[in-house]
């Protein structure tokens, strides 16, 4: 599809305690304690759920459907110097698909994950499902410019 | 878009050496060295890469248009087991977005970027690049299922 367009459809929907944009936290660890969400997976897709048992974490995709337009560079609140669009966790992307690191509490139904970490509006449609593999995804000592000094602190 | 679609464009193309989904490794870490790999954004999209050196790690999202058809369950050629899609890596999932962790050796030229442990096809075309950040995504201590036994071991 180079300089064509591709079609996502969602496969659930996220349940979360925001209901707009601007209750969101800046990212999934800032809530001290992070609350209880829950990935609700629409019937035709809960056959993919089998074996999720046991992953401590997850990575979850989402369509960001509450955000206007992208815009590729902007000056973040908590910030002051104007940046790249590409360089930030802004849900105001050319591809606006959101990607959390969650961790997974188990099943509530059959198809309904619980999970916490999640940061995005309540009723979000989710896109995707993945077993979080530290073996590639985890990179404890990784480095983060500019955003180095906003980090958000580990809770235990 | 809850039972709607959404759209995605290309902001980019990614560069690696496979030229056949039959050529790729398992996973970004397995070929020791890992090759370097290039992920060019097209030119109206290159001001979004402002701010982006510093950071070791990045995200990248990337379409996975090679793709057949998508398979809820099937069973792994490295398993033997019947596995659900969103407890595997396979690209053959319903919404076919690929998510990998890579390391960020800096830009080539003002839209192309040097990256390691990708693991598709030549040409796949990019969707989002995103920051990594340990503060967030990092989690070395994850537990990893049925696929604990399939580890790929990390090199230095």
């Amino acid at each position: 599809m180079t300089d064509a367009t591709g079609t996502v459809r969602p496969i659930g929907v996220l349940t979360t305690p925001w209901r707009t944009l601007e209750a969101c936290p800046r990212n999934g660890r800032q809530p001290d304690p992070p609350p209880l969400c829950r990935a609700r997976v629409f019937a035709q897709f809960v056959p993919g759920l089998k074996s999720l048992e046991g992953f401590s974490h997850l990575i979850l995709l989402y369509w960001l459907d509450q955000v206007r337009e992208p815009k590729l560079t902007f000056v973040p609140p908590f910030d002051g110097e104007e940046r790249g669009v590409f360089a930030t966790r802004s849900p105001a992307r050319p591809n606006p698909i959101g990607v959390s690191v969650v961790r997974f509490e188990g099943l509530e139904a059959s198809d309904t994950l619980k999970v916490r970490y999640l940061d995005c509006v309540d009723g979000t449609p989710l896109l995707d499902i993945k077993p979080y593999l530290r073996t590639t995804d985890a990179e404890p000592d990784a480095s983060m410019a500019w955003l180095e000094r906003h980090a958000t602190r580990r809770h235990a």
